[in-house]
């Protein structure tokens, strides 16, 4: 590859973006909310995680205040998606993958931030998981939903385990694209396996 | 006017922390909460936006918490909002003006705040958007009722258009008191011809 | 006692912690989530409370982003809760006694910290305040139920009595031991009659 590494995690950055603002918009037209409403849960969902991760370490403003291109690039995803809703809700498998890559791609840069701010590995995960899951959150509960993240097979699992092996890596010293793309594959895996196979976790019966 | 710009900004946003204290201590008697909770869900509608704005800039401790008058104030708002409850209930049309006031005042608030901080313009008109209808989407939330922004004529909608005016009036170097009163009356003027002509946005058939 | 003020209040803000830990746990397995969500109830019980009050007051990372200790105990009370779930479910009565106590301990912690910002006495109680409750609000509101600081016998009351009792001791210069369990007594006995004799606030009658 031809790119560096900042460059590489920039442009899955956007891509995750991307990934989540089109999910959110689908999610918002299938509720019937207005062009506004599509608007503000296509935007929660894509920045909602790493809000929530740069309010928790106290990373202020926020990123996506302080320039217009995250702004634009989910006003464009909004316009792109509204219009080509038709093709977007038969490419469901697709966008499943899309989101699934957006999935990994967030955990890699929550965790990176958590590591710059000096946070120990297990937080650091946990940053991890939130930047990559709290927008999904956001948008099920303003949609009115039970958040997919406790019904669904293994939404937060695959992120955990991704977030695992970055933080393994960083423990032995491994940098570069190599444990970036372990993790993204890994996170994608499961999601893939845990769909097929109806995966879950076990849950605990109280009697 | 005799008032210097200060304090006309502190004189209506006194007056928008009395409105939606009002409207929140109004929604939480409708829905038979008891004293405390009456209390609870005035003061979170009145500093909502401001808190959400304040810790997405990074402006803390936020501002409510660093002296006793906003709290001093909501809670004079809500004896009175109780003791003159019928009262109130019968002077609906009136505190919806003065509730449009309030968004018109907070989103002014909410951008010169964020121009302070040097933000671009379009998170700046973000951030008037969140100061004014942040609290009311939090009433209507632990009121357990789907947000009024998602299914109101209109109710973003001033608050954006208002925001536009002031961040274009200071694009072009206009400053004072007059963006200030043509913001606030756009806001106001949408949203009474919003109500009367039921105007909405349109919302979008995804089959 | 040998303890010193430092250790008495690690060692009770260590029990205010696993006090909600085990509530929160309890809760999840109640709405059958799987093993996931059982921790992040759990933990967001324990948490949510001081989390809001370090964002509100701008003390960031927030505490237990920085170590290590708050995940592991949390950990460790989410395998004892599951395992001993069936003598848990028995002990209803001594949980009570524990969550009141959590609930006095963290009203503590979050005035001190309050006041250690210079942050006025009625703000200084809400931040206590807020420690003591937002986490079993969280709690509720994920597990999709209407928050029980909103219907249950006097929730919030005894945090707010507690309160003024440790701000009251402390404009008048008494520190040590003697205000913390003077402020901890007074939560759990007000918890206790509250539940005892249904005492409740007074609800506003609208028509």
């Amino acid at each position: 590859l031809f790119l560096s590494y900042a460059q590489v995690i920039f442009s899955l950055d956007t891509l995750g973006t991307i990934a989540f603002a089109i999910s959110g918009a689908l999610a918002a037209m299938q509720k019937k909310l207005d062009l506004f409403g599509v608007f503000v849960i296509a935007f929660v969902t894509s920045i909602g995680g790493g809000t929530l991760r740069d309010l928790l370490i106290g990373n202020q403003p926020v990123a996506w205040l302080t320039s217009t291109f995250t702004f634009s690039l989910i006003t464009c995803c909004v316009v792109v998606t509204v219009l080509g809703r038709k093709l977007l809700v038969r490419a469901r498998q697709q966008l499943f993958l899309f989101d699934a890559v957006g999935l990994g791609v967030f955990t890699i840069i929550g965790i990176d931030i958590a590591l710059a701010h000096n946070l120990p590995y297990p937080s650091s995960v946990m940053m991890g998981l939130f930047s990559a899951v709290f927008g999904g959150v956001l948008r099920d509960t303003l949609c009115n939903e039970v958040p997919l993240i406790f019904r669904e097979e293994l939404y937060a699992t695959p992120c955990v385990v991704g977030g695992l092996i970055y933080v393994a890596a960083h423990g032995l010293g491994i940098s570069g694209i190599t444990p970036l793309l372990a993790t993204v594959f890994c996170v994608v895996l499961i999601r893939i396996l845990a769909l097929y196979f109806h995966l879950r976790l076990p849950t605990i019966n109280l009697e």
